[in-house]
């Protein structure tokens, strides 16, 4: 975002410097001496703050960094306007017997759980239950110990801030400024279990489509595995193991790529579908199409990141001694039987007009994948975010399944290339993208197009008065 | 940018569990029933706000979300402080009537017109002008009514606002937040325009960029065709129109995206010899120089792309048919003849550098492309960009046009490579980029940069006193 | 970010309509009629704002743009409540004498220096010294007047803000937002300093990284060279130096890569084996270290560049000239000699594994570095972007490890290799990755491993008592 303002902070040379040259900052209070709390107090120290300790036990002075002061609980909190719970929330209770002296500060409640939802109410909230006369603001919990005094932030720069009270969150605001964190406010403390539940997750968005892409991924392997080893293996006793590391690899990976962006696409289709069915879209959609729907970004960046490999594995074609060595002695053959296979017209189409489609789909692919970067999407508007990834999207749908059609050419039909019974994979890859673009053809026929934008207006077929204005 | 804390809300445990549990926030009130309002309506109710919706009609209630009240308009504002005017602009003249009950109240004008400067002034504006007794505020209309329902708000999370009242514009604001949404200020309401004009654009700094590759594009491909299909069909009743699927394209991708590069670099040689010629800068361009000015990074884009495919379709080339085999039979004729070609330590060189060249060119280009990002762009100074813009960018320049001199090599002067006296169109590429690089020559010459860069830190010709301070 | 609004602000149409039409913003006063006085004065003008000039000599009216006022310094501050300092840092002093009409206003100051730390203190810390009755806000430094005129804020659209009055803050935010800039509050004053240095900063974190870099790009470059270039001359007098443009590069490129992946890491357990060994996380590391670990990231963009070069200088090598002739007189030798070379399995195994383990790597690799960008790190919280920095970067250099380990295969052993009793390079760039692979692997047996994460979480060896809350 923007550049490190911390760092320049943490610099050596600025700590005594700006102390000594400028009017110290207002007094921050922190109770608890645990490692986030003197981390924390370390660096209010460093940007100009003074920073009291409340402990139960204040004679333990060595634990805080230096330039703080330690003092008890209620004592400490008597000279600042702003104390910085730093406790875990199984500790909150003592803090009942402060409430008198507590009255009016402002609390911030730091505190992090160690599972997401793990207590009906989220800390803030128990804590503003607590001590019903101080204003609570929940903040820096997204920020890590080790990153405050490390100065490696690149991560945890974003501090999200929640509360009732404006200018008690303008206030917290205003220090973690002046820590070279960015502070977004998310608004009333109804936010705070959210922000709670934040650095718990991991790439929540990303599980579902992580775990398609690995079933798809085992099965397409499994079959290509059958159809191309096994087979010769059983068939000619041909050992074709080598094929495991790239060939059947680069078969899987545009295979599974394909279905994945035309399960992006699907949800979208069923949803108009369901729709249409219904005659209205008030009513709510089954849970599993709402979470596939929300996960379409993922699903399709997995499967920018499988063509990405396709079209590695396949330029590197050239470089590999299997190519090379079968390259060589077909052409080996080809002079000792001293025949000239003349130049087709027809195959130097077909191969090129695979190859570029293939090509403009990639292209469109990367494009797509670019427009979802959080900056790229930002810049964009509503109309040219659905411009991008509906139209482009279908366009390198479309151009993906014609690269596979093209690919097959003649094969969908020569015997030769059905092993045991099984279609070659291209074949089965062809399945679902060619199922949602039929659907979608229809979708576009112009009369159930226009019923499908009127109910997307609000229009619904039971109540005739619905898309009145005022 | 941030986590999708929206998405959280929109969980289905969310809205229950916080309803019942956390005071109700405060009280919104909604004039108009239709589409958007209802959807705002439903998010501002699952979110914990009180909503009530003001209608002509309030018996209707069945056309309200759950949990939201029906009441006329006067009734409704009553009720509230913030009043959102979700009705379209052609009506609204019947709040001229609720003056009086609206008067000092916060109105939040959410309307979106049909076209881009459809009205003299902006809809928040007219709205103030009929109700100078309120505060109005322009926010929410880049947001669509179908991403507020469904949770898929990539691309319009952010809310722009405007408005001349600062606290009135901060409960907005914090409304915003609440729905999961980042509001941006835009300052006064005489941003109001720009913001209502926003959500109707569809890449309006593209259009000129993608024109003008289209023009290049279609020309250098007719020059292509009438090279390398039409003569030799004409001279020698060949059939090489198989060219047409990958080797022409990659003829075109390449001249494009040089000739778009040097455009990129014109404009800026341009300003300088007319700020050079009129002695000041302080006097405007002529206006298709400001706007080919302003559309410089999409240009510089655009010529990325083409290099992207360029690069691919280069790679791509030991795999297709054509190119293996004409390999193949080069190869087959060299056995016959029994002949061996020499290695030769110049071609060698100069097919490598060639090559070398090409991609290091291909590298700084993509540098040039990840640093036009939003969010690497807005992490470096100006003092950064502009090396990174200016620098970069011409050493760009300077290898992709050695590249095409050491791709052309000899062939420059070998007729054989004339065909209908044509040149090969890879010296017409080279007429623009040479000239740009040799005016930039010129202008980097001590004593006219020197002129330059006093004429551009304020100095004048005419007036000798102009770069006096205070 | 967002749409460029200040585009919008400075379209022909937009000045003349809204100037007329709605009521003029706020005064605001320049003092200063230099360049950047001027463009800024200009630029409010455009955007709605009445300006007045402050000017020692306020008969020279023809340097202030059309519209604006000219009076001298204390009628001009008379008439507004925002006086922009548009004056060297030098000229400060006459501010003084205006202490009493500059009493209770805001001042902005918008001075830059020539150098880094240029004097002891910022100087809006100078200007707030010299006038303490006036609420001093650092501001729009970082913008250019070029910038500012010619509309192409790509780069300089952020305005860092800092002042000890919130309110003041908040009017010159305001003004930023009118003139489509994007103000960033930093907090107090003492961040002034920082605001200061930062526009005249040239890419201060790269330097490091790039300056590692070309050490060892010229000492590997060096050691190809002796071995592939001068070994052959010296033994066979064969001129090899047709390998300097490609060949050699791309020895050089994977070295480095490797080796700066490498570095990467070396911290991060150099680090831990500190903490290990002092028992603490509280004691400070080597300078040498922090300043290590800080540059970390653009250590891996580095490597990344490198790794990205040497990907598309492997791809081309069937292009190539060189690799063309020596691909096919190896074939006409073999057809001439009628042998036909059987096809090994295990070479189609070894070669096949190790492109995988290159191609694998190198997606690794891309995904980091995409994990890396501003936008995308921002989105991530600590916990994921640990795993995405620990996790797959590990992974990443295991797999680059490895495609070098496979890449080798048999020739670690055979003589032939090993020129002037010089291994090959790649057996060079194999140290620093596995000494760092084999110090991770003993830092995560289980004993270690708990002691370095109890120690993180702040426990420390002498103190018992270190780790208890409150």
């Amino acid at each position: 975002m923007r550049k490190d303002s911390e760092e320049m902070c943490d610099s050596s040379n600025c700590f005594p410097l700006q102390a000594m040259e400028s009017a110290k900052l207002e007094t921050v209070c922190i109770f608890g001496t645990g490692d986030f709390g003197r981390s924390l107090g370390l660096k209010l120290l460093q940007c100009g703050y003074s920073v009291i300790f409340g402990s139960r036990n204040p004679k333990s002075s060595n634990l805080v960094p230096k330039g703080a002061e330690i003092l008890n609980h209620a004592e400490a909190a008597k000279k600042s306007a702003i104390i910085i719970i730093a406790v875990h929330r199984e500790h909150y209770d003592f803090l009942r017997g402060l409430a008198d002296v507590l009255k009016g500060k402002v609390l911030v409640d730091v505190s992090n759980n160690l599972k997401i939802n793990q207590y009906p109410e989220s800390n803030a909230d128990y804590l503003a239950g607590l001590l019903p006369g101080c204003k609570v603001v929940k903040a820096f919990n997204t920020v890590s110990a080790w990153a405050l005094q490390s100065g490696t932030l690149d991560a945890s720069r974003q501090v999200f801030l929640c509360g009732n009270d404006a200018k008690a969150k303008e206030a917290v605001m205003e220090i973690a400024r002046s820590l070279g964190l960015m502070p977004l406010d998310q608004g009333s403390l109804l936010a705070a279990n959210e922000i709670e539940n934040y650095p718990l997750q991991l790439f929540p968005m990303w599980r579902l489509p992580c775990y398609i892409c690995a079933v798809f991924t085992v099965l397409i392997f499994l079959y290509c595995l059958v159809t191309e080893v096994f087979h010769p293996l059983a068939t000619r006793k041909e050992d074709t193991s080598y094929l495991i590391a790239i060939s059947i690899p680069n078969r899987v990976f545009p295979v599974v790529s394909l279905i994945l962006l035309a399960l992006c696409y699907l949800p979208g289709i069923l949803a108009a579908i369901i729709q249409l069915y219904k005659g209205t879209k008030y009513s709510r959609f089954p849970d599993w199409l709402d979470q596939w729907m929300l996960c379409r970004k993922q699903l399709g960046l997995v499967a920018l990141a499988y063509a990405f490999l396709h079209a590695i594995y396949t330029l590197v074609m050239p470089i590999r001694y299997y190519v090379r060595w079968w390259t060589n002695s077909y052409l080996i053959t080809q002079i000792k039987d001293n025949a000239t296979y003349p130049f087709s017209n027809y195959y130097a189409w077909l191969s090129d007009s695979y190859v570029a489609l293939g090509i403009l789909g990639f292209f469109f692919y990367v494009l797509l994948g670019i427009t979802s970067l959080p900056s790229v999407s930002n810049a964009v508007n509503w109309r040219e975010f659905r411009f991008v990834q509906s139209k482009l999207g279908y366009l390198t749908l479309v151009l993906c399944t014609a690269h596979t059609l093209f690919y097959g050419g003649d094969r969908f039909i020569f015997g030769p290339f059905y092993r045991w019974y099984l279609p070659p994979v291209f074949v089965v890859s062809l399945i679902i993208p060619c199922a949602v673009l039929a659907m979608k053809f229809i979708l576009i026929i112009p009369c159930l197009d226009q019923k499908i934008t009127r109910i997307r207006q609000g229009w619904e077929r039971k109540s005739k008065t619905a898309n009145m204005n005022c």
